[in-house]
């Protein structure tokens, strides 16, 4: 029916159906809409029809939209639900989703929140808000299907039947030995091509992946990527199966992983996106540009230091920013190809040789010809060969170094186990400009007779 | 059987048997792996092994085994298969991978290795090969099951079992009406729930989401990860279904997306990974490193343009790369902020005004707090409140100007349909010093005379 509508006429049709109180009319909507676009429509009522929006809704259908709201409404709808209605949505909702709503709520709140809920299901949330965020154990739900080894296809099938409707994703079915560990995994595909009386054990994948209900997220999002699985099983310490972490939460996982890559990157500060009130923005920024700003006086004392020199030669300030930025900028070139390289490679002695030594004659290659080139200019420009000659000279280290800093300061972060990518740019970059003002003025003051 | 084994000592395992021409033992052990491992495995063989090895695959071993390995290897193994047999294999692999993996073939190359194979298929990729790349068409498969509105649930689940072994996702089923438009979609949960002599058009949701052929990628991506698919159905003109893409592929699509992003942002140059020659990478860094070059030259000039203002206090020289840094470092962050957020929000004007005030309060924020920090550093280092009037009076209005350019650089290529990532981290660092250096120098001049 609202097939044709475009989204702002279906909002219209919902607003009337609900001022009318045509709760049949309002459901015949939402039957034909996904719980993401049934979110984004709430989002754009006006806020004096969400009490009536929620009412017209099953809690089923309430738990649904509500994994699919951002934060600030999923908490508006909990508010308007009150204590004992939330309860039930709560009960319905994915417990992964849940926990990583309630986590950001205060103890007090949590509690009373979960006290609405259903005993067995809140135990299940507190268990998985115990584990450390960004773990296989914080991203898994349990609805899943397992089946014992000794079931038959047929009995697999009936269990299907009864537990398809709550389970999250049915593509895969652990098996499980009485023990509840998990000893192999079933395709849907396995089973349909089956005879209904083989037993699970003899159709069964036994050498099953699995994470650890401790494995970091990116260590989850790799073992799902690499296979092309649809869901990986998490398993606790003896191979106990308690979970499984689905494919489209390991999505949401490379898209934040990436923007925090960049955010480290760029030292943007974590977590700011469009809607990031300006005060909360600058105060996540400005820890580092302190810290920036107090590096940078460390080159305001280097120049100071070389005072005379510059006072004898004012054309040597030219160059200056000119080397600085250089340097600075071919060290964030090589401080993000490491960044994701470690991203995604397995790393071991021989890579990282290996790559600091491709850095190194990536470096030598570019500073040689900035440096030529550079040198010429300067003849060119100021009629000083020797004036040439230093700034060229200079160049050429600087580059060399700058390309070198880029690669071995976050490969040594790494390895002492920091994430590579708090060496921001633009630290590297401040880094890089003292490192190049150094070599650039050693120079010049070693040649500083010639250049007079 | 070899379920405890390390990777090592399975290979160890299979170049005995491949030496001692064990075929079955062979195939024991691959039937306990996954493609990924099979894959991992055989690139780690001895070259010599190779052939021995690829004789005692089937050709559907073969298929999913080049859908894993890594380009070169890929074509290694085409290679060694020679015509005839690479043919078979080709029919096999999935058309989406396979059109990958010719895309990088030169065009008598491609048409060897296609003629080769059933006229059909090599069709299929044909066709898929005359998409543009990062689009829905090059992306999908056309290994999917689809039925007809008027099938029954039982003449479904039968059409399924003949099905399921060559269709490379059976977690949606797409229908199509007489004219092979798609016109709705039944999940597996759904067929399981029905009963078995329903209709499919009265059990299956109509509101399907498609993409059209020529969707770009990202489109695709953002389609998948806000309605958590396992896959998405691709439609051609009159919504005729002519594919899916899968979950699978997209998830390579974000990391692609991600890593361009960071690429452009840091300038570090296309596709350089650790496997890139250090000839390769220095090229394709270069042109930006030359290009900042020159731009970093002009700030030289600028310097030269305010020589005797710097010759009559050089005192100014000091906090030169500071003021230039801070301009640079937080041009970068708004600079991040924006880039990711444009891949992920939807932009109209309201948004990005709102955006542009809030970086303009950001700047003004952090302009004055680092303004105000560094004129009293300032007055104590060199004991001028004039110097430091200077310096800090300068680091607000450039930190303002500086995360400004940030933000509307970014967005207007946005605006021009470019894509706004172009607009990297060095770039805007080497404008900002162009700009600070002009308002500190500008301020300083205006001072001159208090100054000394």
């Amino acid at each position: 029916m609202i097939m044709n509508m475009t989204e702002d006429q279906i909002i219209i049709q919902i607003i009337k159906n609900i001022k009318e109180g045509k709760r049949k009319e309002f459901q015949e909507i939402l039957d034909e809409l996904h719980p993401y676009d049934i979110a984004r429509i709430f989002e754009s009522l006006p806020e004096k029809h969400y009490t009536r929006f929620l009412l017209f809704l099953y809690p089923e259908q309430i738990a649904e939209l509500i994994q699919e709201l951002d934060k600030e409404y999923q908490l508006k709808v909990l508010a308007k639900l009150g204590g004992e209605k939330s309860g039930p949505v709560m009960d319905l909702m994915d417990n992964d989703d849940l926990a990583s709503l309630l986590e950001h709520l205060s103890p007090e709140k949590i509690d009373e929140l979960l006290s609405g809920m259903k005993q067995e299901e809140s135990t299940i949330v507190k268990n998985i808000m115990n584990y450390s965020p960004e773990t296989a154990g914080r991203l898994m739900t349990n609805r899943f299907v397992w089946i014992p080894q000794h079931y038959t296809v047929r009995e697999t099938v009936d269990k299907l039947k009864i537990f398809a409707e709550f389970s999250e994703t049915i593509n895969y079915l652990y098996v499980i030995d009485e023990e509840k560990r998990l000893v192999g995994v079933v395709s849907y595909r396995d089973l349909i091509l089956a005879d209904e009386y083989e037993k699970i054990y003899d159709i069964m994948f036994s050498r099953v992946i699995s994470v650890s209900t401790d494995a970091d997220q990116e260590e989850v999002a790799r073992v799902i990527e690499r296979y092309d699985f649809l869901a990986v099983p998490v398993v606790e310490n003896n191979n106990e199966l308690v979970g499984i972490v689905t494919v489209d939460d390991i999505i949401d996982v490379f898209i934040q992983e990436a923007n925090e890559d960049i955010e480290k990157l760029s030292a943007s500060g974590k977590a700011i996106d469009f809607d990031t009130k300006a005060f909360v923005a600058a105060y996540r920024r400005l820890p580092w540009l302190i810290l920036l700003l107090f590096i940078g006086l460390v080159s305001g004392t280097i120049i100071s230091g070389f005072e005379d020199t510059l006072s004898k030669v004012v054309a040597l300030t030219f160059f200056m920013p000119m080397i600085a930025g250089m340097t600075g900028n071919t060290g964030t070139q090589s401080l993000a190809v490491v960044v994701r390289g470690l991203a995604t490679h397995d790393i071991n002695k021989k890579v990282v040789l290996k790559l600091i030594f491709r850095e190194f004659s990536v470096g030598l290659i570019i500073g040689v010809t900035c440096g030529i080139l550079i040198s010429i200019i300067a003849y060119i420009w100021q009629g000083s060969p020797v004036l040439g000659l230093v700034v060229g000279s200079s160049l050429i280290m600087t580059l060399i170094i700058g390309t070198l800093a880029g690669t071995i300061i976050p490969l040594i972060l790494y390895r002492f186990k920091i994430d590579p990518a708090v060496a921001s740019g633009p630290l590297i970059t401040t880094l890089n400009d003292i490192l190049s003002l150094l070599i650039y003025f050693g120079i010049a003051t070693a040649f500083i007779s010639k250049l007079m």
